[in-house]
Formats: structure tokens, C-alpha cells, sequence
């Protein structure tokens, strides 16, 4: 196993009626900001929840953040924070709301240019802090420090972590995501079922405990997620999967190994030129990335064959194959295509992609740094199509 | 799953050379008591790599925590960090240090007498911030939140729990654990299993991720525990142990599950009364306790047998036989005999232990608070001898 520091202090309230205890872990002279998206909220009961919760405490309001958070959104969310002086934020939504609000949290009391803690990591030393109520399990973005951010006018999709910006509380009710439609519930699995595999597909550093635990959550999510859409009523299939998701992304079953990362890092690209859900592009680019990278992932490959699909016979190649076919099979039993060519996009969108990644410095991708813009190419060209 | 709350802000230094990142956790301008045991770290280098990431700082010292920490110990330690206007308190050592020194934290800033923390369930509203360099894996005090202590006087041995005496690090560098004599290492392999079996031997709740996460840790163990005996100086073996052990008692595994801690709680009176070790004592139990609720537990003792041993075939009271069977023999293979009798004590020595069970109210113990004394009884007269 690898050194590590881990550190999470997120307090996690799980379960049904939780949303009424987050009145307990606010000051009751917070000035609150509630950030949230689109307006699903004020249609699922959540919305009430939450302001019943917040009775006779000073709310503001702040809704609008979009799919893929952008800076242009979220500066005039923090015009407000400096303006009304509210020192606490409640993001209700899933991960594009609370990635957002953590921008927000960083960027209120930032003096200078906000967008450099995106593009230059100019350090941050305070930041306005936030709670959550978890709409959509997927990102993880809940439970972590970590937050991704496009800035609309050049289409940049940027990340930043920072320990000021770890939600103080998440509320995880599964009954708030039982009204989602599908397409968000599959894409939610397969956002998990990655974040896993980025940090476990890489290669052995004798971490038996990190690898049972990403093991078990491929598991979960195998038996679980698609009873999420088969039977969308069952509140224990998604508590299962909320768990799941959360866990996926909490920094615990990274701490001790090696994360690849690439599949998010070219999936960005897509997302940012052809406007793809986060989750379809990470469907299309994970098992071409397992196909290219065979070699150098030989042996996590072969123990994610035999212990997560229990595929035991066969030279090792034909495992590896099996167990790819088996991820994609599963991707598209969410609902979530695996090919460019499913969203129509062909290979003359293949250069396009390749200059994104050079802009963004994406040429020393994966967990040996060995995916230049060459190999990005052979994953985008197997991607294309079957 | 069960409806949980989860929050652990312990931030874990895990690996080699991790004791000199200690200085950067710790205000320079703290007033510093080190609180430590018997003298080993003086022996093993851990005290001078300590002392060397705090030079400069202003650092005291209280050595003789003993194991199964006393009130009269601790409350020496309290006279001093009044005295001396300590505002942080560095436990290194093993559980027990920690467990003290968590009471030494919520003790000394408390008005009133600090035996009721412990006694009558005392609210505490500050305490002194710890640190912990932890040289045994086996209570995962280190990254929790509880503490035992017992009273030498009256040999009651009791417990508190409080969010404000996590450490607010712990260093685990498995190095220091390489002159661990071999009875602490085994001790420590079982304790930590214990804990592990307390949280998942029980009965379904459908909770898939916590049942995986928690055979997981059983499997890592059963298969690092022995290589830590039969090969000391293996530091990736020492470091899977350290992990385990600090992941069975975090929190985590136990969040959204039925919990039992019977097991734990008979045992503390054979330590009280016989002053066996207190793996010895869970190593005597454990097995007695899967036999006499083998009905109520069946579930997970077979789901156990099956995933944790391999055991498949024979009906399912040879199936869970088999298990309970393995498990002693694990326990055996640490060199941790697993009856009283191999300590010593026969069947006299049962009233005492009922009747010490009865004075601390331990009379409807287990998840189904259905052990009285009479299940106590029949517990202790299977654990006396084979």
C-alpha cells in the first residue's frame, strides 16, 4: 500500500425524514443561501422539506445552476453571498448543484479573480461553508472536497479540491430520488460504477482491504442499479445505491493506491464540445480505455474478471475481453449507451477532442502517466463503434 | 439499511516517515503533554522520531497509562494538565493510552467530579484537543470516538463515547510495529476481527455495502494476521493489519447495521475479575456466543460461513459448526487459546462473572437485547472447555 493522508469531516445523515435534522447542524443566526438547480425540488416535496426544516431562519434563495456548473452562473450566486453577507449554503440537488455551491463557498471571500482557484490553483485560505441535501446519487461531490466547473464563453471544464470546502453535513434520504427519471437514475449508477474503476483498475500495490472494499461497491451497484430502474419504487434499492455512490468518491477507497483518472479527463472533452450527460461520455471511453491499456492494467483486469463477474476461464485475453463486454453490457442495461456513434458522433469529431485535451495540458494521462495525445486517439477511435 | 448518522473527522498519516508530519497538525503554539505507557516507545525509536518532529515546542510528558487504563492513572494525568495549562495532549501508544487519554481530554476541563463521564453518562461540553502516533493495531481507538476505563478500586470497567475527543490525527506508521512481541500481535489480529463480527454477525438488513466492507476486512485479516506472526518483518503485511484494525472500529462498517457487543461486554468482566488480556477474553466468547444464538444470528452465520470461509456443502447447522470451528482455529493460529480453561479458570469462577454482569445491568445484551443472564450462563459454561 502507498502512503496516504485521509481526512473527511462530513457528517452524513442517512436515511428517511433526515432532511428535518439539518436545522440542528446550522447556527440559528446563520444568514443561509439555498443553492439549487432547475426547479425538481419544488416538485418533489424536497423544496418544503427543507424550508419546513428552516422555519423562522433567514433563507435566501439562489436557484439556476445548471448541468455542469457554470462560473458565469455561479459569480452572480456569489455577487449575492457578498452582497446579503450570508455566511452558510445549503445546496439541494445532486452534484452539479453542490460542485457549484463549493465554487461559490471558495470564490465569496476570494480576493482577486475567482476563476484563478479554477485555472491557476491560487490557494484559497477561508471559504463560506456549506451543507447539503443530496437529490441524485452520482457524483459523490456530497461527500468530498472536490468541485468541476465550465466556464461557458471557451467551454473549459475545470476541477479544484480544497479541505475549506467539504460539505459540514449531507443529508442522504433515497426517498427524495425515487421520482427520477431513469435516464438520470442510469447514468448515476454508471457515474459510481467509474468513479470506482479509476481508482481501482490501475495496478497491484498489495492494498487487499481497498481492493475488497471497490470490489464490494461494483458489486452493490451491479445488483442494485438496475433494480433501481426495474422496480424505481423500492426505497431499500436506493438506499443501497445512494450509499454506494457516496462511498465511491469519498477519498477511502483511494487512499493507499494509484487513480487513473483518464476516462474522466477525455470524457470532459466530450461533454464540453458535444454537450453529453458526464456519465454517457464515461460509458463510451471506460471500456475502450480498458481494451487500449490491457497490458499495463493485466493484472487489476484479471482480478476485476474473476471476482467482480466471476470469469475464471479462458487464456487471460479472453477474460480481459469478457469482462470488458461485461461492463459495457451492464453500462447499456442502465439505459447508457457505450458507443460515440449511439449520440451520432463520428470520427471527424476525433481531432476536435485531441486539440481539447492538448489545450488542457491532458497528455500524460492515467495512473503511469503513459496516455499521450496517440493513445488518447486509439481509445477515441475504439470508442467510435462496434 | 437502518437510518444512520456518520462523521469521523479523524485525519489518518498513514505510512512510513509519517511521525515528522505531526509538527505541521499541532499549533507551535501549543503547551504539549505526551502521554504514553510503559516505556516500549523508548525502546523502539518511536519516542526520539517524536520528539524530534516536535522540537522547539513545548512538550511534558505522562508515562504509565497502563493497560486497561485506571481512573487513578488518568486522574494523575488531569492534576497535571491543570496545573501545567496543557492545551494539547499527544497520546502514543496503543489503545490503551488512547482510550486514556480521551478521558484525561473530556476530564480535565470538566467541573464536577469526572468518574460520572463515565459513571452516569455525564454530558461533556469541552475537551482538550488529542493527537494520537498509535504503535498497536487492535482497538481502533485511534480513529473513534470511545473510550473504557476502568476504576482500580472497584474494578469497574466502563465506557463514554463523545464527537469531541476524536483525535484530530493519528498517525499509523506500520514500521513501529515490527518489535511488537508476538502476543500483542496476535491479541491485536483478534480484537480487531471481534470488533468486525460485533457489527456484522447479527441479522439482515439489507445493507450489502456494509456486509462487504466487513468481509472484506475478515478475509484481509484471516489472510495478513498469520504472515504478521510467521514473517514479523514484513511491513506491507503489518500495514494491512494496521489498516484493518482501524477500519473495523471507525465508524463505517457499523453505520446502518444492528450492532451486538456481547461479546465485548462478558468479556470485560473476565478481564475485570481474571485480568486476561482483552482479545483472550473475546477469543473465549466470540465462539461460545455464535454456538448459543446460532438460531436468531442463522442468516448471517451462513452467509458468513459461505462468503468468509468458503463453506458451501453440509446442512446448515454443519455449515455454521464449520464456521464457528474455523473461527476458533483462526483465533488458535494467533496463539490466543480460545477456552477458559486454557487460563486457568473452571466453572467456580462463573457465579462472579454473572453476578459482576448483573451489578453493571448487562442483563439484556445483544441485538435483540435477549441475552440475559441465563443466555450468560449457557455463554460461559460452552466457553470453559471443549
Amino acid at each position: 500500500m502507498l502512503n496516504f493522508s485521509f481526512y473527511n469531516p462530513t457528517k452524513i445523515l442517512f436515511g428517511q425524514n433526515q432532511i428535518a435534522k439539518i436545522s440542528k447542524e446550522i447556527s440559528p443566526e446563520a444568514r443561509i443561501l439555498l443553492t439549487c438547480g432547475g426547479g425538481s425540488i419544488k416538485h418533489n416535496g424536497v423544496y418544503d422539506q427543507v424550508l419546513a426544516a428552516l422555519a423562522g431562519r433567514t433563507v435566501l434563495e439562489f436557484s439556476g445552476i445548471e448541468p455542469n456548473p457554470t462560473y458565469e452562473t455561479l459569480m452572480e450566486a456569489v455577487r449575492v453571498v457578498r452582497e446579503q453577507r450570508i455566511d452558510f449554503l445549503l445546496a439541494v440537488g445532486g452534484g452539479s448543484v453542490i460542485d457549484g455551491t463549493k465554487f461559490i463557498a471558495a470564490a465569496a471571500p476570494f480576493t482577486g479573480e475567482p476563476w484563478d482557484i479554477l485555472a491557476k490553483r491560487a490557494p484559497i485560505t477561508q471559504a463560506i461553508p456549506l451543507g447539503t441535501v443530496l437529490t441524485l446519487p452520482a457524483t459523490g461531490s456530497e461527500m468530498n472536497s472536490g468541485s468541476v466547473v465550465t466556464r461557458r464563453a471557451t467551454q473549459d471544464k475545470l476541477a479544484f479540491m480544497h479541505p475549506l470546502v467539504y460539505p459540514r453535513f449531507s443529508v442522504l434520504d433515497p426517498t427524495v430520488t425515487l421520482t427520477l427519471p431513469p435516464r438520470q437514475v442510469g447514468n448515476g449508477v454508471v457515474d459510481a460504477f467509474t468513479h470506482i474503476m479509476e481508482q481501482y483498475l490501475t495496478y497491484p500495490v498489495n492494498a487487499p482491504v481497498q481492493d475488497r472494499f471497490a470490489e464490494g461497491l461494483l458489486l452493490t451497484l451491479i445488483e442494485e442499479g438496475p433494480k433501481a430502474l426495474a422496480t424505481p419504487e423500492d426505497v431499500a434499492v436506493r438506499a443501497n445505491v445512494m450509499w454506494c455512490a457516496t462511498l465511491a468518491l469519498n477519498g477511502l477507497i483511494g487512499a493507499g493506491v494509484p487513480g487513473d483518472w483518464a476516462t474522466h479527463m477525455i470524457g470532459h472533452e466530450i461533454t464540453a464540445l458535444h454537450g453529453l450527460d458526464h456519465a454517457q461520455t464515461l460509458a463510451i471511453i471506460l471500456p475502450a480505455m480498458m481494451n487500449v491499456k490491457r497490458d499495463r492494467k493485466r493484472a487489476k483486469l484479471l482480478q476485476y474478471a474473476a471476482r467482480v463477474w466471476e470469469i475464471n476461464s479462458g487464456s487471460e485475453d479472453e477474460r480481459i475481453d469478457a469482462a470488458i463486454e461485461r461492463t459495457r453490457a451492464f453500462f447499456e442495461s442502465l439505459g447508457v449507451r457505450t458507443y460515440l456513434r449511439d449520440y451520432g458522433i463520428g470520427a471527424e469529431a476525433v481531432p476536435a477532442l485531441l486539440a481539447q485535451l492538448e489545450r488542457h495540458q491532458m497528455t500524460a494521462l492515467g495512473e503511469h502517466q503513459d496516455i499521450d495525445l496517440a493513445t488518447s486517439r486509439r481509445i477515441l477511435e475504439q470508442a467510435l463503434a462496434a
